[in-house]
């Protein structure tokens, strides 16, 4: 027989007896028995930090006996090391506001604290998953800190990933600074500017979003710790809450604050509205930049070609030696999925109900992994296909060479309207706006030499003045 | 003094003279006092028609007296006819599920009526709002059925403006058959191709939407009118719902069908979910054409240029004689703008509750919104785009000239390995496939001439067998 | 050393001996190493299917021969068998429109193949896996198609469950047929109805979600096998085409049909987008009876509590006895994930290019996973809530009796004005409608008796008369 | 003959002799002739502003004569008062970036000048629309610089409405501080709080919106003017660039700052996603405050009943009497249409490609509506609805006494599984928690009554102790 029997108020339940999840978590195995996510580890680990932080406090006040107390630390403290992934196995998409996810941490804290104390899993007088383990808590205050505090070390991480690509991208920034090249508004021949600037606008882009997403730590500082159901505190003393919101700044060592108002980090969940919203800022920018560089690598030779991206795989299992931009086209698929999770997101807090909202668990899922994804993205993106990137100068040239960018100049002298003319007629003679100048002699070739000075053209200021 | 008092359970008002609307509308007017959008007329018009419809069943089955009747139909006639246009300013976002509304109509209906029958407005004895002009209905049922059949005439509108967009592409496909030019994947040089297949392929996608669409009519067809509040039916007979049906039928020369669970129509927004969700579909399609056709447009000498889009306006106020592809651009933003609308409806529609959907006027100014403005770019793209497109036929064959597209012709016979490192030399040495080939003496130079064949390579099968 | 090396154009790299995947695969891993997701097993299957029916014509049309085709399909079908399931890790997130998952599917079926030919892994020279698994096809025929396959057996499973779900959302319309209660529009006090009609509502919305989304494997039926790399055929015969299609319908069971224009599977995705767009139609249509219900159930003490939902599992780590609606806020938030999929799916769709979709990995994770998980939902949905669903009479009684659902029944009788009078002096006196009826001799007690009936009041029609 | 005849590069056109806009403008009527939405009027007075700052610099750097710079700044100023708002008639959707748009303004400003200056409209030898009027500018810099100004406008007007709401529910809050009421967690019955309490979240809530959105107006500050077509400032002189962005910092009153980048405001658009962003965050915590107050306010018999709407208007066509909670309702959809916004701004923003974002007009046109929106939608919500919210105590209690919500109360003392047991057992045999205590003699009477006490539950710490 490798089955103990665990009872709970629906009836008993049998429970592999190498588990150290119990009934609770048992049950939810079978209700939200879905295919694929489960729940994201960084929030699990967070979790087991906070049973930890609760077990000291109550140490420390007497409400927990030392041994049970020490048990309970370090059964979560080889949670947070990852010992016990396995056990963490409920779907990510799971009714009960968190829950089973909180259950599952206590179970399976309870029960690796009994067999440190030398007991057998499932003798809960030893150690209670929910008098002990959860004690003067609720998943209502439990998991937003939870949350919270996974979420800010991952913007930690994505932060950092974000400063390493706004330098790769000033460094091309520079490397590209005396190469001109055509700028284009519409997708048409504008005006010549430096192949650097491109680069540099990015940058400017990237960091706005760094700083956006390193900013938005701050919003997550709050904490509801010892809010418990509702937020009105009850079963947890003042002092427990305060000394918690101290144990977990020590543990995590970020800025953690107690909550003025608890009810509020309950029942509220816009600040994950606004974290997600500002990694759909970056999605944006990161969609932006990829589908350019995918753009100015059109080609090789049938396309724009004028930037080379690295090569990273073959690209065709049809077309042999065709190469394509797939690190950018991943990039483009994490920031479609990042906007799609912001969806999910907004819906779930949108749709939160008097004192709690239900669908945290859809939030924190989706969070976590646009913060992963994005992470993994942005540093992929600089390693394997930004610090490559190499310009064509050539097609640069050409392809400059060829527009009517020049027109632009000319306003100052003859007017938009004439102008224009200057510049249709280039096209339709297959002309340079030059030669064009030149043939009709509408200003002295001296003065159309000033004018027409493609360099000039990249600066601030009415050309040949 | 140009007012006169009308009364409520709330209170009184005073109602400007000259106003065919009433305190029910004054009251929404105030509450609802939003900038921007309101109500959309289409939606106006088709209770206006349900409105002479009820009159008519009610005259049938005497509950009205035929000169009430008369009053009210003629009344809602005039409203059909667009004479009443200025009475009906209530914001689009209005709560009440369209009760509002449905009192404006009701409103002007009687006081025109009332007019009509030689009494002066307000004077609610000789024509009431409620108990004459709503009789035997309710806002829950006459409000969705009028949004059916505005949907379904727009529907066939744009039904009929995609059938004439895909003939538009069907000719471009012919006009373009012979050309050959370079195919594209993942914006790299891929295969040659017939500038007109790439047509062929928007009017494949474009005759699925218009299938679609003009098959989602049906799932609009089913009226809950005779449901009344809430789809049970109160105060409204067997009869009634029966004879309104037909005459519904009779007025616009739609096929509505009373629903045989008018429970259902009252409170289920989603087929509203599903024709927006296929106007997304169509939204997708034009999103993704207008970007080709802006990118193959690009240029008109430094990008791709392999299409020429008719200049329909200047394009710059700095740059003389650029032109831009406004009407692909209107055409895109127009997709995103339906897109955004799909978005709208779907939160309305979950949101939905017991008996009701509070949120239908925002479905309904969405929906309506979104056809209409797809049937305005539709028609556009095709009068001002997609008719006088032009393929610029020097560039198709340089730029596949300039290719590798031709080595994957060359797998069958050398291998995939082999075939690459061809591709490799040919582009490194800035080489044509068939010079690598000739130089390297890999096949015999007959054997090459027949394999690498453009023509050829734009077929199924293998080249040169 | 237990590593072989591999080759490809960009050099060489260490393979783990034991893995049967190649050189492509492991710089895919490389090259998208992102936390999560990896590509659906579904997928992968079909992507195998595709590659034994491959398989089988090219060895019927000679361009295989018999030992290495055999080989071939005999390691396709442990694929299918789920044999090589760890073979299969690469990101969900991928580059390259599906390139490297076709690659990974190639490799590893070389490799089985050739070890079942008696080789050792990587030796290519018996079955190498583009000249030969590969062989006459590009993987942007062959993901598509894959992923149509995929798609249809999940909308069959689907399809399935929804019928269940309606079946039993009949039962229940059945078994409280005779229970009276208060109908709620705009969650305000409406009209009376019996708690089976919600049900029955319920029922036909999820009919024809049934139905859409059965109807819907008609438009992914349509499969661009032998198109090749842009759809124009290049390397595959017509008759390759033909058969490969006729087998795999043999193989699958399923309706499959050679596209008449495959550059349109090859580019267009607009057919995803609509089953995508059905999908989030069930969505809603989910996430607004999951709603009704906790609505509904709320309480159990101090809310509607007209419904009782079945206890599946503890509701609170700190509230004892306290049982949550846990099912139906599963099915919630499964439904707000269909409908963030549907986000990215949109937006891949919409960014496709030219000749191919370089986001279509994205569309198959997004869109097979909301199959799987609204297939899950669904079925639990029905088993773990809706099944076992109770209704509280009494306090669907009480609830009703309290209301003034019955002045709607006078409007007939003394107009909308007057009856509105007395529904407002009852909820002031606190009395029925009856009682102030009574009280005010309004009407004859009789006449009264016979329009207040509760029970007719949920019917068409007149009540009284 | 009421015409006079306009020319450009596309030919002649005739213009409505009353007209103010010219040729340009003209074409783009024509072209993009879509129903419904026109050009934001706020956008269009900022551009005006800005020809009037250019004005203002040109005629100071002497390349405008005294005259001409009068005119135009008199014909500016006129636009500022909107007594020319009939002549911006241009669809909101609309190809070339906002381009139209400019030379709408360009036009009338001109046109309007020669009139000031004595001429004939129509004579652009008197002021010229694009010579002079947008004289040093582009429609890439003029356009991005308008929006931001308008944008910060709004967000001021916004924010202050935030305030006076985040004010009125913080006066709730303290109104309502005694009342003691039922709180609930996944709408099942949880623990005792404060009426005032709930009112206090929905307080701290806005205040995090009022804050976020009063600071989004940094990220705005920062403007592209003096950078023309694509940043790099050609046709506009350093000094141009400064003292322009000094004017508009004078004429507007706010702290507009020149980007040390201009590059990055004409092609980046992830400040609008960001600012869309946050009012989603708005938008998500008004469709929850919204949705509350409405269940809080259901019945208002048959519901939870615990919270009084003021009446605003009659809510039914058929069910006299009925008041629906409208004004909740309408803010619930201006949520959802602000949220349905931040997806067309998202995707628009996304698809921005090179030096410019072709979308700017559709991402001008939700950005303006959706704050717009939100500020009125604030504001009426304040005054028409939480202003005169009641309280009705009588059903806070009935709903609380009935719970059992003080089981919770108990873990401290007789551990969490009995008191489970205690609370199903209330449930079951329909009495209070005290009452079961009492009978089944658990706890010392004298105990009972010190932990059950209900204010008691409202605080934290373990009650009785």
């Amino acid at each position: 027989m490798d089955f103990r029997i665990e009872k709970d108020l629906l009836g008993e339940k049998e429970i592999d007896k190498s588990a150290y999840f119990g009934i609770n978590t048992k049950r939810a195995l079978e209700n939200f028995e879905l295919p694929g996510k489960i729940v994201n580890l960084n929030l699990i680990r967070e979790i087991a930090l906070i049973k930890k932080a609760a077990a000291m406090v109550n140490k420390n006040l007497k409400e927990l006996n030392k041994d049970k107390a020490d048990a309970i630390i370090k059964a979560s403290d080889e949670i947070i090391d990852g010992k016990f992934d396995d056990e963490f196995k409920l779907s990510a998409f799971q009714g009960g506001a968190g829950t089973s996810t909180n259950m599952n941490v206590n179970e399976v804290i309870a029960n690796r604290a009994i067999e440190i104390l030398g007991g057998e899993k499932g003798d809960y007088n030893l150690v209670h998953p929910l008098n002990d383990v959860n004690m003067s808590q609720s998943t209502n205050d439990v998991y937003p800190t939870a949350l919270r505090i996974a979420a800010i070390h991952l913007i930690r991480r994505l932060s950092t990933s974000l400063a390493d690509l706004q330098d790769e991208l000033q460094i091309k920034e520079n490397e590209f600074s005396d190469i001109i090249k055509l700028g284009r508004t519409e997708l048409m021949d504008a005006l010549p500017m430096m192949a650097g600037q491109g680069f540099g606008a990015y940058a400017k882009a990237i960091s706005r979003d760094r700083w956006r997403i390193y900013k938005s730590e701050e919003r997550l500082r709050e904490i509801n710790i010892g809010g418990t159901a509702i937020g009105t505190g009850l079963n947890a003393t003042n002092r427990f809450a305060y000394e918690i919101t101290d144990i977990i700044q020590n543990l995590t060592g970020l800025g953690m604050a107690r909550s003025d108002y608890p009810m509020d980090g309950t029942e509220n969940c816009d600040v994950f509205v606004e974290v997600s919203g500002l990694l759909k800022s970056l999605a944006c920018n990161l969609l932006k930049i990829s589908n350019d560089l995918r753009l100015l690598n059109s080609g090789p030779k049938g396309g724009i070609g004028e930037i080379i991206l690295p090569e990273v795989q073959a690209g065709s299992t049809i077309m042999p030696g065709k190469v394509n931009p797939v690190i950018a086209e991943m990039v483009g698929q994490v920031s479609m999925k990042v906007i799609a999770n912001d969806t999910a997101i907004t819906m779930a807090c949108s749709a939160g109900q008097l004192e709690l909202n239900a669908f945290t668990p859809l939030i924190a899922d989706c969070l976590l992994e646009s913060l992963e994804l994005l992470d993994g993205a942005v540093i992929i993106f600089k390693e394997k296909c930004i610090k490559d990137i190499k310009v064509n100068e050539e097609n640069c040239r050409k392809n400059l060479e060829r527009s009517t960018a020049a027109a632009a100049a000319l306003v100052h002298y003859i007017g938009y309207d004439r102008a224009g003319k200057v510049a249709k007629m280039a096209l339709k003679e297959n002309k340079t706006i030059k030669e064009v100048l030149y043939k009709e002699k509408i200003l002295s070739e001296e003065k159309i030499d000033k004018i027409i000075n493609p360099y000039e053209l990249t600066k601030p200021g009415i050309p040949g003045k």
